[in-house]
This record gives structure tokens, C-alpha cells and sequence, in this order.
């Protein structure tokens, strides 16, 4: 594992790394916000939208004047497998920029394309292995695609004990950013695409959080892509404590996530403290 | 003038406008961050680094979380002339991303590249005509070229009345940052280098400020291209208040601003309590 990049930031240190990742079969990159006296602090996973790499939400959010704050660290992992011998193709909702945190099931895809093994299992190993952070206070949030592929991770996993997400996509099967994802990795197939539905996986998982934090923009251009009430239906629906604000005037990208991104570093603190 | 961009962010807008410069010749850029409520709130201008456009600092300083808190209105033009038929070469420090806030004396830049009566007239009497903000509470920053660049605009005129600065390039004559730029747009002529010479320009100035604020990092790869020595010698010499901040561990680049944006826009938002 190599260091590429570590910048002073607030109090504590921006670093982004690069590594061999065994289930995508090539090199990948990763950010790690550590603040001062990092030892045993709670650790955030988040997860970006379609086009993002690890350093969108580094440098755009402001998150780390909140994590040094509230004293977390925060892990941001690329949004797919890179490199030139990866497959893609002209569309920035596959391929490249949009692995949808899901394993792929068929060829060209399924070799590179693993990005649930990679966040769920690779990379919490690789992180406890090398940081000396909290091994028990684990969080995950994402944003858009990362939205939903954090509430899908966090329904199936032990490892991750908060979640909440901005403006996430809660359908694959419906939602237009996921169908060229669904039918290219998934071959379409219903039962795999209900393995990272978010929609889906609510009704059906026996794991409850003690509440999920949702915020919309309500001048989000992408709202109906999200369907974020038939999601609000599922958790009401099985008893699923849910608290979604909608933020008048605010859009889907970084400035709306900027604006709201202590709120979630706050959430995910307090939440901690109670575990 | 033409809106291209406008988005919420914290209490406030993100805005970016697009418009005929009659000084540069050619079309030209800048972003506006307005408060809610933004009848007559100061006004600060940022003038950003080489390779910038109006962008970098709007996507990556979180500036705005204080600015909607301080009630100031913020103003980022670009660093130069924009365009296919704007002369460039193929130098990061000369050309497109480089205008250094000066006006060039000789072509083919001199057609273009007119940053200094564009920073300090054209651009505040479009904002004046436009916008509601103080037509007398009025400061300055900037980054690097851009903390140079605040500095001999503040110096040379009574628009702004507050003045502070990131890792600025207070030596035209001796940084290699300004190597190029003083050879093309300024043909070596000294006199005219003093013009725009941040050090210079401190020691010929009527002209006194309360105090300058000046914050480097201690890390910062380009330290010694900085000259803030220099600069420090200088205002010492004259009786300019200045206070200088080093910071153990910050680089040059936006982790180190936005660690630090707070307190810069603090300052100016107290001095113009006192004005």
C-alpha cells in the first residue's frame, strides 16, 4: 500500500492511498481523513456518486473541518476499478465512474467489477490492518449512487453500525442512473439486482438501525430518479425509524452536500456514542 | 450578463456569470456568493493561484459556510483572458491561468491580458451595477499569484479597505512564478515590474492599512518562491502593520485555505464593523 498523496487539513491529515485490490484485480485508490490523536476514533465510509473517484468528496464537501471536530475518521474509496485494461464504455452511468458498489455476474464486467466485495470485505480489512482506529464504531453514508450503495451495505453487514445517506438512489430496478447497470453487471436478473436494492433489501432484512438520516435537495435535478418515497414506504412499511429532511432550494451536487455535511458527521458521532 | 450557474449553498447562492469584457477583449467569467438577505452586506474579492479559474475556489474552500455566517458577499473573477483565440503557450505560469492581475505592454498579450484594469475597475463597476451589496465596504484576498496580486490592487486603490492573504507571491522581480510573466507581458522593464510589485508597492505606498493579514504554511512546497521575508522587511521598514501566521504541517494548496478560510473572512468582517 502506497502513499500518493497527505496534506494538513483542519487538525489532522488528508492522505490517499493506492493498493492491489485482489477481488477488482487491479490497482486502486482510496482517501483516509485521520484526525489528530487518531487512536481507537470511530471510523465513516463514504461512498460517492456516478462520475466521482475518490477525490471528488475530499476536496468538495469540507468534511474535515467536522470529522477533526467530532474526532472520526473517514474512508472515501473510488467509485470502480481503474486502469487502462478496465472495461468501459461511452456512458457515464457504466463502466468507469460507476461500479454501483455491486459485484458483477457476467463477462467483460465480472473480473474487475466486484466493488460490494471490495467496500464490504477488502477494504475494512486493509483499513484495520494499517490504521489504529475504532475496530467496533463503523459508519457508512454515500451520496446518489454511493447513497444507495451505503444503505445496501449497511442492511447486509454487522460491520457497519449508523448509515444515512444525501439524495440516494433507493431503486435499481427502477431508477434510470442503475438500468444500464442492472442489465450490463447483473444480466437483468431480478434476485441479484434485489441483493443491492435498497428498496428491496428494507422489506426483507432482519437488521434494524436505530433510525436512517436521508436529506434531499427539493430543487434536486434527478428527484424522480431516486425514488426516495417508495423507499420512505418500505421503511414505514417494516417499521424502519427513518428521519428524511427536504431542503428547499438546494440541488443534488456538492454545494447542497457541503451545506449539510456536518449534520451527518454529527449524526454519526452521536449515534457512536451511544454504541 | 449571463447566468450559468446558480446554486444553493448553506444561507446563500453560488452563482456564476458570463460576460463581454471590453478591457480583455474577449468573454470572462466570475462567481458571486450572495447571502440571504444580501441588501448592502460587504463585499470581498478573491483573486486565486495560477492554473485557477473562477472555480477552484468556489468548489473547494467552503468558504461559503462563513460568508453566509459573517453576511459578506463574495466575488471570484478568473486569473486570465478565456478563449480559443486568446494567445497561450505551452507554460502553466504564462498565458491562460497565469495573468498575474497586471496589464501587459506588449504583444501579442497586450490585446488580452489587461487583469489589473479588469480586477480593479471593470469587473467593480459590473458588480456595483448589478448587485445590492456595500458600495463602500469593499476588501480583498487572494492565494498566491493571487495573494500578490490582492496586495498591489489594495495598495494602489482606495475601492478596498481591507486586505489579507494565502501564501502570497510578494516578489515579482525575484520569484520564478513570475520569471515568464514579467518577461512577456511586462518586456523586463522594471518600472514598469514595480507596478505591480507587492514589495515594491509597500515601500512607495501613501497608502496604510490597519494591518494586513498574511497566513503560509509552514510546508508549503513553494516557500521559498514566496519572498514573504522579504515582504515582512518591508512593512517593517514603512510602519505597515502586518500579521503573519505560520502554520506547521499546511502545504500551498486548498487544504491549507480551507483550514483557514474562517479566520480570513472573520478578519475583513470585523474591519468593516469598523468602518
Amino acid at each position: 500500500m502506497k502513499l500518493i498523496e497527505k496534506h494538513r487539513s483542519f487538525r489532522g491529515y488528508q492522505e490517499v492511498y493506492r493498493h492491489y485490490s485482489k477481488v477488482n484485480n487491479c490497482d486502486m485508490q482510496f482517501a483516509v481523513y485521520s484526525p489528530d490523536n487518531m487512536l481507537d476514533v470511530p471510523v465513516l465510509y463514504f461512498l460517492s456518486g456516478i462520475t466521482c473517484t475518490e477525490q471528488n468528496f475530499i476536496q468538495k464537501s469540507g468534511f474535515q473541518k467536522f470529522a477533526s471536530e467530532y474526532q472520526i475518521a473517514v474512508i472515501v474509496p473510488d467509485t470502480s476499478p481503474r486502469g487502462k485494461d478496465i472495461p468501459d464504455v461511452e456512458d457515464y452511468k457504466l463502466g468507469l465512474g460507476a461500479g454501483f458498489y455491486l459485484n458483477a455476474n457476467q463477462e467483460p464486467w465480472s473480473t474487475h467489477y466486484n466493488m460490494y466485495d471490495y467496500i464490504t470485505l477488502e477494504l475494512p480489512e486493509l483499513v484495520e490492518n494499517k490504521f489504529e482506529f475504532s475496530k467496533t464504531k463503523i459508519g457508512i453514508l454515500g451520496h446518489s449512487m454511493g447513497g444507495g450503495g451505503a444503505i445496501q451495505c449497511a442492511l447486509k453487514n454487522d460491520l457497519y453500525k449508523t448509515i444515512s445517506a444525501f439524495s440516494p438512489i433507493c431503486s435499481l430496478h427502477q431508477s434510470e442512473f442503475a438500468k444500464d447497470a442492472i442489465k450490463n453487471y447483473l444480466n437483468n436478473n431480478i434476485e441479484k439486482i434485489n441483493l443491492y436494492d435498497p428498496i428491496n433489501l428494507i422489506l426483507q432484512s432482519k437488521k434494524k438501525f436505530n433510525d436512517i438520516k436521508i436529506d434531499v435537495g427539493v430543487n434536486d435535478e434527478f428527484i424522480k430518479d431516486l425514488y426516495i418515497k417508495d423507499f420512505k414506504d418500505a421503511c414505514t412499511k417494516v417499521g424502519q425509524k427513518l428521519s428524511i429532511q427536504m431542503h428547499e432550494g438546494y440541488d443534488h451536487g456538492y454545494y447542497f452536500i457541503h451545506s449539510f455535511i456536518e449534520d451527518h458527521i454529527k449524526f454519526h458521532a452521536t449515534a457512536f456514542k451511544n454504541l
